[in-house]
């Protein structure tokens, strides 16, 4: 079996996790160029953006991974999104804007053949998939250029599932990690294992290469995720402060607060549990509202939301993804954090 | 400062943790006879089982921790006991059991003076708490006789509350552990971490010996717990099929089976948030139910219906404490999975 270094094209086998939102090229590439794999999140770039970014990278001449989303979209549910602006309307008056004004529609969209074209001149090295898989002859349009396809597993169904349908290596996301779940086969959140007990059972399933994520921030965390058989790491959080990132000031300040101690999975910002320091929007209309449409549909009335309170300086509705171990974020350059990080491979050949 | 090893008296870092209901004396002698800390719960032994077993540990001149529940007694609520019976009365009737003839009461309690008076002329060495710590005077005449004191953190709030009044030695208790939730400062389930992000976080704020709970079940798993920063390791369901054990058969056969897949996080059994093996009580209440009493008043109303679906085979309504991972459990020797996890000690003195 080849390497995870050699599936990657990395000298280290530790991934910077695509965080949309937080991140693109700059990271990406700061993180490439000191030896591990950048990745850039492809999941809300527009196609200009994401055919600009891709160039950047490929100009690099650097190894680099780029992530989507490949969930299934939802019927839109009329019913569903009048209860949802019922529920948002107070804080819409809160900010004298005009909810009815608002658009309806996605936020995201899935991995397509469109898609699949667009990214196929410039054949990443490595494609990630979050949320599963796409439909086999899409994949194997990705395949055909020769990529390393990735995807994250919750449970060790996931991981066997994900083998069986061709990823070249898993991710074992333990529920520390920050960010979307990448849950597909069932939605009980309760499946959903720690770190410590998900990824031995994960490496004992599947014979692929198993990245470790969730809660490993330092060098000592990699050397722990080796001790539990993971053949790389993925780590995203301690990547946030970096300047090379696009976290927003309030995001970093709230990384750097005692706020930050206190993360939960939520669905009010995009309508699937995702990992978010807990802020006002998470505390009054609790963390897994019932009320929140499909993923991706509860973003389109919440956008404005956070873009209202942010002009105020305020973070109560802005989604602050971050892992449960936020201690690793630290405002220095991402090349520095990957020598860091990279420091726990050290006798890995 | 002392090593974990010296505070404990043992050989190895290693401490059994304490199941009740699931274990006595045997186990903890096995363990203790093996280099590591058996410990003994007693949190649902008579005072005379208790003397007993005291008696058993203190004849074989090894260490043992003796372990109790710290919890405030709650008030009994008439109302909410009538709607816990309400509750499951259908399942009285399932069986032919007249839910009129159960007592209300208690099922575990709390260390007290008395509890104090019984243990103190054994001197047992080490004595751990879960639910925080006992009042200062209580807590000094433990101390009186020398012994090391340990309690249960599941944040790291609370890992310096414990430092702070007298633990020498906190576990760090991740949310893969199985059993009762040890946190004693807030209730909200969400602020609990994985080990992954809880270890290295209570590590870095306190200065007593951590020990890493949750998920370890393997010496790789005890060499990740160090690489984190564990001074020590705690396990526990890893020892619940070792013939010593009292485990159930019905228990056992449930961690052997693709059942063990699934744990959550139930208050039916008790009243208090414990991890246990998903069954049909779990699913049809919900694990989390609102109906529950405090604990650990669920417990009276519950015990009748797990001895009778229990006589008919059924493990339906039995509390099926299991971490989130089972794949440790194996039918050997407790001193054989001892010296199996010591082995993830090597080099450390």
């Amino acid at each position: 079996m080849r390497t995870l270094q050699a599936l990657l094209g990395t000298e280290f086998p530790l991934i910077q996790a695509p965080m949309a939102g937080a991140q693109g090229s700059a990271l990406a590439l700061a993180v490439s160029g000191a030896g591990a794999l950048g990745s850039l999140p492809a999941a809300m770039l527009t196609p200009y953006a994401l055919r600009a970014e891709l160039a950047v990278l490929a100009a690099s001449g650097r190894p680099c991974n780029v992530n989507f989303f490949c969930h299934t979209p939802p019927e839109p549910d009329a019913a569903r999104e009048a209860a949802w602006r019922a529920t948002l309307a107070p804080y819409y008056a809160e900010l004298g804007l005009d909810i009815a004004a608002v658009p309806a529609g996605a936020g995201r969209a899935p991995f397509s053949a469109d898609l699949a074209d667009l990214i196929a001149p410039f054949r990443p090295p490595v494609v990630s998939f979050h949320f599963g898989l796409p439909a086999p002859a899409l994949l194997a349009r990705v395949k055909a250029w020769g990529a390393t396809v990735l995807s994250s597993a919750t449970t060790v169904d996931e991981a066997v599932w994900l083998q069986a349908h061709g990823a070249d290596a898993v991710i074992a996301q333990g529920l520390e990690a920050g960010g979307h779940r990448g849950h597909f086969l069932r939605h009980d959140l309760s499946e959903q294992m720690g770190t410590f007990a998900l990824l031995p059972q994960v490496v004992r399933a599947v014979s692929v290469p198993v990245i470790a994520a969730g809660g490993i921030a330092d060098a000592a965390a990699v050397r722990a995720a080796r001790a539990l058989g993971a053949a790389g790491v993925q780590v995203g959080t301690a990547y946030l402060c970096c300047p090379e990132a696009t976290t927003t000031a309030l995001h970093r300040a709230a990384l750097h607060s005692d706020a930050a101690r206190h993360t939960a999975l939520t669905n009010v910002f995009t309508g699937r549990p995702a990992r978010g320091i807990v802020n006002r929007v998470m505390r009054e209309l609790g963390s897994l509202s019932a009320a929140a449409p499909e993923f991706p549909l509860a973003t389109a009335a919440m956008a404005p939301l956070r873009a209202g309170f942010e002009a105020r300086g305020s973070a109560d509705f802005s989604p602050l993804w971050a892992g449960q171990n936020t201690r690793g974020c630290c405002a220095v350059p991402a090349a520095e954090l990957t020598r860091a990080l990279a420091a726990g491979f050290e006798g890995v050949h």
